[in-house]
């Protein structure tokens, strides 16, 4: 499918209401679109091979999104083909008294995937106007000064996050970002399943509940977010969630295109390269 | 001594030779200014402890100059008096391969400041307009995608730094930076000690004798930095060099001016506070 149609504009103009989570593009069930995703395993595992031995390029994606919208399962299941050494995931919880001591951004920019490598963010830098948007008591713990607090904060946080992605994306870093939409309605069956399936017990907690109970709040700050921070360099793509075998297959096909437009080849060797692969062969063979 | 005499201005125009680098503002010799300077550390390991009590800003200095300037001596001479607890010296020698591989601020940017902290930045990543413009070669080893290089690389990375900058001082981490502005005449007095002197020989190199080859490229860099990167929220000083005590009392002198603005005080107590410090005091008193 051609995933243009996830991308969220960079007009600032974007309502969830009317991109639908139950949207499936014509896949017509989990086997139709498992067929589909396997091919795609492949293709991504043979451009990550050749990401790393170009190494000019890192790519970064991020995930965002309500409890069980499929976060996880979109790292397990689409990145289980890529070899390990060129992908690393990094689960972002609640910050930790010393990572709250640094700037927002902190904690992330330091595990940035370097060239040649993917970085999974499952959550990231966009909880700092998200959450702490819903729960603005957070920004106490922040401790930044009275001075940066007000209505400007939120406005100078997406602009700070924008340079930043623009920043990185000059320096070869490619930023995916990837929200993924689920209903409401969905939330509840996965909630009740996660609650009455013993095997799926240890994946609840109280939270997910008191979270739920903000839901418009969160999605008003989704929305924000998606609005204000969506750039030319670096857009949002909102993926239809509630069922999680397309939401697989729309952000592994996303992935690849973008890889695909970065034209990414194995380095070729000039003639004394050449001349010194024949060195190491006639070295070799008299051995 | 007022520090702002030191200021760039952020309107894109300054002159480094509009600037004496043998200027002393008033200070007849060296015993005149380490007579204040013993006086400034005092304050400033009294102001480094609101800053570590008070748990708001943090603070980066960054140093840059050519060789001999006295970069270290400002730190040694400058520091030695603060508890070594709140400040973190990090020292830039030429990238890592690994390094490389990630954006160029990256390895800057992990070892921020954390609130409460004075981090010192030995050489930045302002070498990355700095020694990379003087060499451009170096950019190749940087692996960034061809179509991020050309003639706008350049501003594209003053106008980088800068945001990263806002983003910090938005986030409570002051940043002062320090030119070092050395004459030619007196680099080479200095690199000559160097040679002469058998205790300092461990200091010189062959690269400082073929850097000063290239100084006017590396001055109209500087100067060039200096027009692009002096911003509001991070202004560039620029410190004279030719005499090191005059280069540390003027820094000392800006460090503590740009702390008392920020009016640091150490926290107090709410009521709930005393009564359990009172409680506390019983508990203790009946042990």
């Amino acid at each position: 499918m051609n995933s243009s149609k996830f991308l969220v504009p960079t007009n600032g103009k974007f309502r969830l209401k009317d991109h639908s989570p139950a949207f499936t593009d014509g896949y017509k069930n989990k086997a139709h679109a498992e067929t589909q995703l396997s091919k795609n395993i492949d293709r991504l595992s043979n451009l990550q091979e050749r990401l790393y031995a170009q190494n000019t390029y890192g790519v970064l994606i991020i995930l965002q999104a309500m409890d069980t919208a499929g976060k996880d399962g979109v790292i397990e299941h689409v990145m289980s083909g890529v070899n390990p050494q060129g992908v690393d995931v990094f689960s972002f919880k609640a910050p930790t008294t010393y990572e709250l001591d640094h700037d927002f951004m902190w904690r992330s920019l330091r595990v940035l995937p370097e060239r040649g490598k993917m970085g999974i963010f499952n959550r990231s830098y966009y909880e700092e106007v998200i959450v702490t948007k819903v729960h603005p008591e957070i920004l106490e713990a922040e401790r930044i000064p009275t001075i940066a607090k007000g209505a400007h904060l939120w406005n100078e946080r997406y602009e700070d996050i924008n340079n930043i992605e623009r920043y990185l994306v000059r320096n070869g870093i490619i930023v995916l970002k990837f929200f993924l939409h689920l209903s409401r309605a969905e939330q509840k069956g996965r909630l009740l399943e996660r609650i009455e399936t013993p095997e799926k017990n240890y994946k609840m907690s109280v939270a997910d509940i008191t979270e739920r109970a903000h839901w418009k709040a969160y999605m008003t700050a989704y929305e924000e977010m998606l609005r204000n921070t969506s750039t030319e360099w670096a857009p949002w793509h909102v993926i239809p969630a509630d069922h999680k075998w397309f939401t697989r297959i729309s952000v592994s096909d996303t992935i690849i295109q973008k890889l695909e437009s970065l034209k990414l080849t194995f380095p070729t060797l000039d003639k004394q390269g050449i001349r010194n692969l024949r060195t190491a062969k006639r070295i070799l063979e008299k051995d």
